[in-house]
Order: C-alpha cells, then sequence, then structure tokens
C-alpha cells in the first residue's frame, strides 16, 4: 500500500445483512426492524444498524485492501445519514498515511448512498501482513 | 442517563459469534479461522474479528443503556490487544458529557479481557429515544 491509493467497491446494505447482523450481535433495536417506530424517530422507514455498514470496511481489509491477514489497530465512525433498506454504498478507502518502517497505514474510509451522499466517514489505522 | 452512569456486562466471545459475523459480512481472514495462520502472525492462536467484539456495544445501547430506539452518531475503537475464542470480556460504558437540551450522550466505550487487560477502548456518541 502507498500514499494516495485508493480502493472503491459497491455494497447493497440488504434486509437479509440486516438480519443476519440482528442474529449475530443481539441488537434488535426496533428502529431496524419496525418501519413505524422508525418514523416515529423522524426516519422515512427502517434504518440499518450503524454497526452493518461500517462492518464492511473490515471485509474490505481482509479480502481486498490490502488483503488476508490484516489487522484492525484502530477504527472510528461518523455517522452522518441513515442507510435504508436495500441501499447501495460506495465504499471508498484511501491510503492517506504510512509508517516508517513498519507496515501500518492509516487509511481513510468512507461510505457514500445515493446521491453521492456521505453516510460514513472515518479512518482505520490497520497493520498489513506483508 | 447522566454523566458519571456506568453500565457493566460480560459476553464471552465464542467461535460461533466469529462464524455467524463472518457469514454475515463476508470477512473470512485466516487469522480469524486458522491457528497457524495467526501464529504465524504472531498471535496464541486464532484471534476474533474486532468488529466482533466491538459491535457488542451497539447491541448494549440498542437492549440496555439506553434502550431501544438509541440512534449511533459516532464511534471510535482502538483495538489493544487480540481477543481470542472464548474469552469472557467485560464490556464497561460510562456517560461522560450530555448535550444540553438534546438527549445525546458521549459514552467511554471499554472491553476488558481476563486479567482486566484493557482489549478496546473508544468513545460513542448516541442519540436516545427519550
Amino acid at each position: 500500500m502507498n500514499i494516495g491509493d485508493i480502493y472503491q467497491e459497491e455494497i447493497q446494505i440488504t434486509a437479509n445483512l440486516i438480519t443476519k447482523f440482528a442474529d449475530f450481535s443481539g441488537d434488535f433495536n426496533p428502529v431496524h426492524f419496525d418501519d413505524n417506530a422508525a418514523i416515529a424517530q423522524g426516519f422515512k422507514g427502517r434504518i440499518a444498524h450503524g454497526m452493518v455498514s461500517a462492518s464492511f470496511f473490515s471485509k474490505i481489509f481482509a479480502n481486498k485492501f490490502p488483503g488476508a491477514g490484516t489487522i484492525y489497530l484502530n477504527q472510528t465512525f461518523k455517522f452522518h445519514a441513515p442507510v435504508y433498506v436495500d441501499e447501495v454504498l460506495t465504499y471508498r478507502l484511501e491510503v492517506i498515511a504510512a509508517k516508517e518502517g513498519k507496515p501500518i497505514y492509516t487509511v481513510k474510509t468512507e461510505a457514500f448512498g445515493p446521491d453521492k451522499l456521505l453516510k460514513i466517514s472515518g479512518e482505520a489505522v490497520i497493520r498489513s501482513k506483508v
């Protein structure tokens, strides 16, 4: 990885992903399952858990950018806007710093929704296997 | 919620949770499934995804502290030490700030392993339903 390297991937946040995350984590917050509960809180309908959308940065680090063996050291998330069922998010990762002599990188982590609306921003620090 | 309020809960990070998270996210990094791959990278055996342990803060916010309807605004995670299969983590959450006139709270989020070793630290900003 080098400073300036960019990776992008589109992932659809389906109802099935929301259910799987809830089953894994035990987070069955009604705003994620019940349109009326979500509407009562000012949303247009039920929304994905923040951690559903956020977890795909972990997948991208492990599978693609930079790949297997990547270890998470830090991650920050700012949730700017709700993610609705079946929205397609564009994940954009950019290497913004590298540690001298160690395979440790700071990566800007963003996810954009329809109309390029910023949904999640943040930064990761990862240690690459190589 | 009031400044100084503390919530604690113990959760065991089982192999089943690791498998469920991988199935949900698509993150099948070998360090989470293959002891030899993890040992080759300096660990004692396979380790949980950082996001496995981290996701339980989301569950606690939604289910207990403060409860249903909680919305994530921000979350930071620093992963201090690896979490091994079947370790019991003690999640400790403490309200450290509250926004004047709005149900928005900053919560210190920590998870400790055996021997009170700090595994994850960070801060969340949440909006409570009430």
